[in-house]
């Protein structure tokens, strides 16, 4: 099962190192991961999203919680949350397909944040199902270049 | 000075914990972070947010290369590109304040995804000059919780 796990640690030089040596230690992998402040500049947060055996990501989040610079871990999973990621995408143009990818991106409610001759870059933000979608749609101009941030979530209410 | 790095790798595990040792073995802290699969779901890119003696920054660029899982490195810093982030912030409200935080929310063409009784969540994207000066005027009502991706970039053209 997929997993959201979001951390709360000390911002040090070697942390980082130590939470994703608990991951490869085991050969799990981690399909993305965010690391930045929080409103306090001493912690920062890292979200992890990974996918594995729910007894051995039970065990990760032990481990991850024995870390002296692990101030706090939730699995996002169990909670009620939204999630969001941005992903930005340059994708080819021409200018017969120029009009038909401005108006995908309107659909989406996504923006254009550049513009050239050969391509256009499109910012977008959702979750997973509506980032997926446009990518997609994307794939069929000719994607040149995709940069995600991966995904983030915050617990409702 | 401030570098902002591209770094393609490998989608394995265990190629961050190696990226991640580069910068801790130098006692070199990592700013933000953000790993996600490019449209090759082999090929992972990580945006690595970092501040340090632009000599010391160019050897951990040298050392990157050098790992076997890392594909290509760029330093953005240099280049023309155009950098983005993703921020949710939980801001407390009341009937009196809900209003005025709405007003600001629209100001940023920020969003909000999740509303109670006391808190208001928002979603915001841009560069880092726009999503500071939002945290900023949010933290006068009271942040209860702040959840950023970290920057991603993007060349232009």
């Amino acid at each position: 099962m997929e997993h959201v796990i979001s951390c709360l640690v000390e911002n040090k030089s070697g942390v980082l190192s130590r939470v994703a040596g608990l991951f490869s230690g085991r050969g799990y992998n981690i399909d993305t991961l965010c690391v930045a402040p929080t409103q306090d500049a001493n912690v920062s947060r890292m979200t992890i999203v990974c996918r594995g055996d729910d007894r051995i990501i039970e065990q990760i989040i032990k481990q991850l919680n024995k870390l002296i610079d692990v101030i706090k871990v939730t699995d996002m999973t169990a909670e009620e949350h939204v999630e969001r990621e941005l992903v930005l995408i340059k994708v080819a143009c021409t200018a017969a397909t120029r009009a038909d990818i401005i108006q995908l991106v309107n659909v989406f409610r996504a923006r254009i944040i550049d513009v050239d001759l050969k391509t256009l870059t499109v910012e977008v933000v959702g979750d997973s199902r509506k980032v997926e979608a446009l990518i997609e749609l994307m794939r069929s101009f000719g994607i040149r270049e995709l940069v995600r941030t991966g995904r983030v979530a915050i617990l409702r209410g």
